[in-house]
């Protein structure tokens, strides 16, 4: 094994131009044998194993600084530099990160997650190493589909007047995470089947009659600029910018990437890379579906079959169903979504209803406030981004939604612990941000059938801004025959009783009701109730209870800071309720990698923590009780 | 008065060609006469008289839409649809907005107040009209400086796609708040000084010899898009993108702007019309100096001078006076600003250490992300932002700042209420939005000493991420005597007293020691807190004091939700301190324009309101005590 000899950094170095092809065959093999059995990202890391060594056999690691973007594609890198034997434990509780992580090694520069960071990141690291004097190099690594994000813009338009190093190696896959949209990518379509890099520099070398030694390549592109414009050079809109633009070059082919990649190096500006791969690469069933490929649990190799199959429905298919049947009887419904169609499940909506169906591409802050224009319009939009994801459009939300009373219906999916992915995908906050927005209303439903519901009554009985709240995966199915009538602002209790009582958000009621029975087997009744609304609070139940209640719980999958807990919390304070208040969320830190109930484990949000820790209070609260007597 | 004739939308259209220009200059003395008295955004509007003019002509209002990209400079719209004798209350509360609103007349199609929203909101404008079958236009005015904003080219990426005519004026006026930055500003540039629109198109009839009656002059350069490329048009890079270009027009000539509308309605898809203008055009101090005209107080007409003149610090002159003695004793200090480098402060800094100060442009996001990258690369990055605007980065924040830990010091600027241009621009969110945060401090300086000393710890003694927020206008210059050395986390007392204990947020301290004054003409002697930070939350002060305190009183120029004083009551009730809270903010709503004094008693934040609300408060609680008695 070849693979044996890369134990860390710049081992690659080591071998022979000869023995390339099996290094890549032995890499992707391992990395389909190990997502086969933990899950992982799949399809985009087999698409940029050969390019991730041209990276690691040009540059110097550590020294250098490769940034990732999203980086979920590193798992070639994290093999090159020494972290093959951790991917048994990779994205899992205390193990391999399936992200880049400076903790992890110091071969990763920074940490990525959300898409369209790379370029920004890079030049705050460029603009470093100018101010001290130092020399390393600073490649990131960026896709077609992070284009499509404003920040990446950004980034390139202030590149553009860069006078030192950058090189933004453009991956250049056909697609994020589902097919592109847009401008872009019709655009990178046209290079694409324009000619190749090798073919270009022929061109070229031909125009400049080809006979200055000793200059590199791209310093004769530089200079020749107003000649190559009128060859139509594929990469003119990055050179329209000032950002000098190498490529197509092919992602398979080395030594063709290293020669390109060295170039890029000697530049005194910055360079964008344009390097075609396809994902999936080299696994047939991961390159003819490469979007089921792209975050995957455990499947089976032969066939690709995902490994447990699950009948029962998720919140996202909840959802999907219900949004047909809700578009179906009002054709003012709309869907729009930034490139996560089939993530939230809206695939199948797309397909009946194409004009009613808009995906932007990774584009949240666009996405929100389109949707602000079309309800202006008159439309009903529904909004469809995973709860980390729409923090991006947190500014649009407050400015161009909530602040007009726009009638904007916020599907807030993979809301809470979404596990494996860590830290940068937990949908921690939202109940906090979204919250603080006057006129905004923030629901979450305890089943599968109260997601429906909701999703009608946002819709049809609804104006103004109104956001639900669900996790990924499997919606819960119990508690079908309590479905009191949605009423504004009002929670439902599900069983009414005294002393203590729970108050459950959304999907938290799987967990609260064990929670409950625990407590009835230790002599306890609570009451347990269904929040519903984040937004407003029900403070009318809040002072009713209070009556015959000692102990309010409140439990919930957000952070404390801003979240639920705290309202009720505040407002038992403010209004003088007289009981108490035990909050149970995230305590004030970032949630890492694990299954979900791990995690829960782990941030004390599973029932038994909960029950126990409710169990102690009351004991402790009963002594001083009877200790006042 | 021309100006007379003009009482609602489309009146323009009834005046004579020949009395356009006398119209503009009626215009022009009415705006600099009235922002002379009441101030207001003078050299924006000043730019767009004949452009605005331009667009009433064209287009039917309110049928079809108008979307002001960011919105200041929409006063000519606003008199040319009836508003003229409201701008005596331009800007006041309950008065005329400087922003458009759609509350205020069915002619302004959306409201704006921050950049590069407009092309967002115009295509959703566009496919709800195609959806609901009808066929008003949709034009989005959008500035050069909102193209650097990320999401006015996730806009345009969406907008290539359109198969319906969607028209973008871009007004360049070749700067934004003060001079733009990067790519996108030097390719205009090129184009400004390129052939004219007038020109161009006689280049291309000759190119296409002309002789095809009936076709419109842009469909015409449609169909000989390649032709039209190797003569290096102008626009290339939005025609690359997929989008017609139209330009450059001079945004002084009406016939020449009408024509170019004109052709832009007949196409079946995205056309950006490009308009050159002036800001400040016809005044010659704004000429001048249109930075300083961008948004004014009351100026004497003849000298363009201030009428008020305090010469009292701000707390922007303040930071920006310690940050140069900062960054003298430490070179790793950077700064960064979007835009904002003559408001936040930064000007000086620019030009004593240019190579360490960065304006990335309208681009808050990439200025965080970008903060994160010099900050991993070893320097202490300064981000110079203002409150509602650093909304736009929430996301970058928390994923790039605060995952990592990183030390990246944010001075939010215009923190609290701002005044006249209202709720866009208040800055009421950042303390909860900033507090859910993991790894983030959160301070707010009592005066202009301790704005000082924070900056000092936040650079020198701090590692992490950290943000000093801090109000628009004058600095609190009292009580700089008390001045104790600053302790992560820790509050400053002021006044340690008994029963009462008053916790007091930044610069609400002004209002703090009147209040205190107030309850001690009314025979309470309340304690003094000056809060320092917001988080870390300093919960060893909360329970000593609770132990001979009956009521905690927080104060603080934020929204109530997620912010200083819940967490303070939250924690009182979490703890079982035995206190009544009572907490001052924004209690869930919008806070319109106003001088800062009106709105403050509008909001009940005034010291009046505050102690009233605190002594009645008392009574009831004394009355209380004594019945238990």
């Amino acid at each position: 094994m070849l693979l044996d000899q890369i134990q860390k950094a710049n081992d690659i170095k080591q071998l022979s131009p000869k023995d390339y092809p099996q290094l890549a065959q032995e890499i992707r093999d391992f990395l389909v044998n190990i997502t086969s059995r933990n899950g992982g990202h799949l399809a985009s890391n087999l698409g940029v194993v050969e390019m991730t060594m041209a990276l690691h056999l040009t540059f110097d690691l550590p020294k250098d600084k490769i940034i990732w973007d999203v980086g979920h594609q590193s798992y070639t890198h994290k093999i090159l530099t020494g972290r093959k034997d951790d991917f048994t434990q990779l994205r899992t509780y205390g193990g391999l990160s399936g992200f880049p992580k400076r903790e992890e090694s110091d071969c990763d520069a920074f940490d990525t997650g959300h898409s369209s960071t790379s370029i920004s990141a890079a030049l705050g690291y460029v603009h470093a190493r100018e101010l001290s004097a130092q020399d390393y190099k600073v490649v990131a690594v960026t896709g077609d589909g992070a284009l499509t994000g404003g920040m990446a813009f950004e980034a390139l338009n202030n590149a553009a007047r860069l006078e030192s190093n950058l090189i933004i190696v453009l991956n250049d896959n056909e697609m994020s995470i589902s097919k592109n949209v847009g401008g872009i990518s019709s655009y990178l379509d046209r290079i694409r089947t324009a000619k190749t890099y090798t073919r270009l520099k022929k061109t070229v070398k031909k125009n400049l009659s080809g006979n200055r030694v000793g200059q590199s390549m791209s310093e004769r592109i530089s200079r020749a600029k107003s000649s190559i414009k009128q060859l139509f050079v594929p990469g003119m809109f990055f050179e329209d910018m000032g950002i000098t633009y190498l490529g197509p070059v092919d992602g398979y082919n080395i030594k063709q990437m290293c020669r390109a990649f060295d170039e890029a190096r000697r530049l005194d500006h910055a360079v964008i890379v344009h390097v075609v791969t396809k994902k999936g690469k080299g696994y047939a069933p991961a390159e003819e579906n490469p979007s089921r490929f792209h975050g995957i649990s455990a499947f089976d190799i032969k066939t690709g079959d995902p490994i447990l199959h699950s009948d029962k429905e998720t919140c996202t298919q909840v959802f999907a169903r219900s949004l047909l049947e809700e578009a179906q009887k009002d054709e003012r419904i709309v869907a729009i979504t930034a490139a996560m169609a089939d993530g939230t499940g809206l695939t199948e909506f797309s397909k009946k209803y194409p004009e009613r169906f808009f995906d932007v591409g990774i584009a949240e802050q666009h996405a929100v406030t389109f949707s602000a224009g079309l309800a202006a319009g008159g439309r009903i939009p529904v909004v469809c981004i995973y709860s980390s994801f729409l923090q991006r459009a947190f500014d649009q939300i407050i400015h161009d939604v909530c602040l007009q009373n726009l009638h904007v219906v916020f599907m807030v999916d993979r809301a809470g612990l979404v596990g494996n992915d860590g830290e940068t995908h937990q949908g921690l906050f939202d109940l906090s941000y979204l919250s603080m927005m006057p006129n905004m209303t923030v629901m979450a439903p305890k089943n599968k059938w109260e997601l429906s519901a909701m999703l009608h009554y946002a819709i049809a009985e609804h104006q103004g801004p109104i956001a639900i709240r669900y996790p990924r995966g499997t919606a819960f199915d119990m508690l079908k025959p309590i479905q009191k009538e949605i009423k504004y602002g009002k929670s439902e209790i599900i069983i009414h009783s005294r002393q203590i009582a729970v108050f459950s958000e959304g999907h938290m009621m799987k967990t609260a009701l064990r929670v409950v029975r625990r407590l009835e087997e230790n002599g306890y009744h609570p009451t347990l109730v269904n929040v519903r609304f984040i937004k407003p609070l029900d403070t009318s139940l809040l002072s009713a209870l209070a009556k015959d209640h000692d102990v309010f719980v409140t439990i919930e999958e957000n952070m404390l800071s801003g979240g639920y807990g705290e309202h009720v919390a505040a407002y038992c304070e403010y209004n003088k309720l007289g009981v108490d208040v035990l909050s149970f969320g995230i305590d004030d830190i970032y949630v890492k990698q694990g299954s979900i109930s791990v995690l829960k484990k782990a941030v004390g949000l599973d029932w038994e923590s909960i029950a126990d820790k409710i169990i102690h209070y009351m004991q402790e609260y009963n002594d001083q009780q009877q200790e006042k007597v």
